[in-house]
């Protein structure tokens, strides 16, 4: 259970099995965002049509309504939501951060008000682990501190090393071994905190890591770097999961720089709010342009939306307000992500992914690829074998 | 083409095949409403899964957004929604009176300010037609004025003459074989003008007939009166369409009275409000109690939310605002409505519709069956056939 068998390489990219017990799913992998129990506006057979493999659910959110025993007496998330795969839950820390008001981090947890009715909720790492255990994913995460950016270094210090007590409470009060629990690296954009979460952290030999911390407010040029330090040094064996990540663009940087794991609330919200993803950007279909339009968003793309319908008609939706635009919007781009991470596989199977995410990135860039993107693709240190 | 096939029939019930150009549907049925190019929240896909046969557009809509030209250029409105079967496309004349700003009725037709931009606007029986025709569907209906209740004797009187006035240029203009008009009779709650309406539309012997100018206001006791006078005196063998309708319980009661074709924006309207139709009645998902019950909404339906979620999981969804919430209960109510009218269907086949639709109706209004619905079961006077 929770073996990660890597199938090929190419550069530091890898395509891996990740055995879970609710499936073996392939890496590099986007997971999509379910926070309330549901990947909002698509249903859990969309889903596996699509090439979803493992949803993430919020353990903030679902504490807080419809609070985690309702799901557990659904059989966990899966019953609850329907959707038979794997699922990955967080830890609640991230959102407690940004969501909670009036929050207090002592040793102990979190106290903070509920941004719902504003009643006092106190999160630790034995609750958090203990809700997890509840919704019941396959893979549960440790309950963490991803300080602000920017954050003093003294904070960030400070904040790594309560966040590695927390894990060892979460790793002592954890019961289930049908759920693998992932450590978290934090450290922030410096590399000598990085070190020192590394250090701490990977003796603890969790059946994989996360990258925590970025995709926080600080530039490409500032993330990239630090991905490229923290993912170099995680175990060769174990996946590798970049939190909250990610853009296209990002995915193919990640994955660049040896990352299995991605996951974003931004192809359905982006899609929400009226924009299609595609290999030459993402299309405003808000604009007037694609009201005439009689093509599909990509001819490549073979989503419902793609195959059924054109520009002009998803536009009408858009204007008119209709519920099928931001559905059909967040199944595209939802799909354009898995079909990325796809031919991403592809490329690496072929021990081609940097000529195939440079073409990428020439397209998708318009020739005006940034030297963040290149760089990540031509890692000056290659790792050792 | 348009040949309407009764198959059975059980008092003035009947169950028959209607051939279209897109596909031969059978009625009775029920048509989802599909305003502005799209059912609200479900895909073509899933409405040939639940039994829908034929789909609804609204000709006021469409021709202001995006215009009935942009849809022409998509090969109609099966090219525009990618629904491949049969359409039906009203005249634009209901909505004109409740949606329409500032209109003035004149014989040459209706001038109102548009809901969207304020802009003046023209729709005449040969506009109306012209529309029709570009969106493409394989039913048309006839421009008509449809009074508001309560209205004037007078008014009505003068109101349907107009109408057959407008049937007339309607039918002149027409071009299209492919496309079926169906006239609209009038006369409101008032059986001298409803017989007057039937002499005056009768001859011009288009393939089916409406029963307009109901579900307006008035009470069941005052309109059911009205559709058993009506449908009673329309043509065996053509299609009886008593436009607007509705509920379960009119579907039920139509059904007995010789109806033939319903639509309706209540299912998926009541849905979006958090309301899931079932044999014991509107459930209202909004309420505690769903929040805590673990079985699907009913446990008969087959629908994709009946076969997939709890009662307790739809609440949550539809607390948290979630965007599948709406789109599952409209599915649902439109399966149930599809489901009541096969039931029906199939009652008539074996000779016992009465008797199904008296056992439905005690279920339904549990044991208190109102007056009017009785009264709809059984007609005093049987047709002679």
């Amino acid at each position: 259970m929770f073996e990660f068998t890597v199938q090929a390489r190419s550069g530091r990219a890898r395509t891996a099995q990740f055995a879970t017990p609710r499936g073996t799913v392939q890496t590099p992998m986007f997971m999509p965002v379910g926070t309330q129990g549901t990947v909002k506006g698509i249903s859990p057979q969309e889903l596996t049509e699509i090439g979803s493999q493992m949803i993430l659910g919020n353990t903030y959110h679902l504490m807080l309504r419809p609070g985690e025993a309702l799901v557990e007496a659904h059989g966990g998330l899966p019953g609850f939501t329907a959707y038979p795969g794997p699922f990955l839950t967080d830890s609640g820390g991230f959102q407690v951060m940004s969501l909670g008001h009036m929050r207090k981090i002592t040793e102990e947890g979190v106290v903070f008000k509920s941004h719902l009715d504003g009643s006092l909720v106190n999160l630790t790492p034995e609750r958090s682990v203990q809700v997890q255990e509840a919704l019941g994913a396959d893979v549960i995460m440790a309950f963490d501190e991803c300080p602000p950016f920017p954050a003093e270094r003294e904070y960030i210090r400070a904040s790594l090393e309560r966040t590695i007590r927390w894990l060892e409470r979460c790793l002592t009060i954890k019961r289930k071994s049908e759920q693998a629990l992932f450590a978290i690296v934090q450290g922030g954009i410096h590399e000598d905190l990085r070190q020192r979460s590394l250090d701490l952290t990977l003796p603890f030999g969790t059946p994989g890591f996360a990258i925590g911390g970025l995709a926080v407010g600080e530039s490409k040029e500032e993330m990239f770097p630090a991905v490229a330090f923290t993912a170099e040094r995680l175990p060769e064996n174990k996946p590798r999961y970049l939190m909250g990540v990610g853009h296209p663009e990002d995915l193919v940087a990640g994955i660049a720089l040896g990352v299995d794991m991605f996951d974003c609330v931004y192809p359905t919200r982006t899609g929400r709010f009226g924009y299609a993803l595609t290999d030459v950007g993402r299309l405003n279909m808000n604009s007037s342009a694609p009201r005439r339009q009689l093509e599909p968003i990509d001819p490549e793309c073979d989503c419902y939306a793609c195959r059924h319908y054109t520009r002009a008609y998803l536009a009408h939706l858009l204007r008119a307000e209709e519920m099928l635009a931001p559905r059909m919007l967040s199944l595209h781009n939802l799909r354009y992500l898995h079909r990325l991470v796809e031919r991403a596989r592809e490329a690496i199977s072929r021990g081609q992914f940097t000529e195939w995410a440079t073409e990428w990135g020439d397209t998708y860039f318009k020739g005006q690829t940034p030297e963040w993107f290149r760089k990540a693709l031509h890692p000056e240190t290659a790792r050792p074998d």
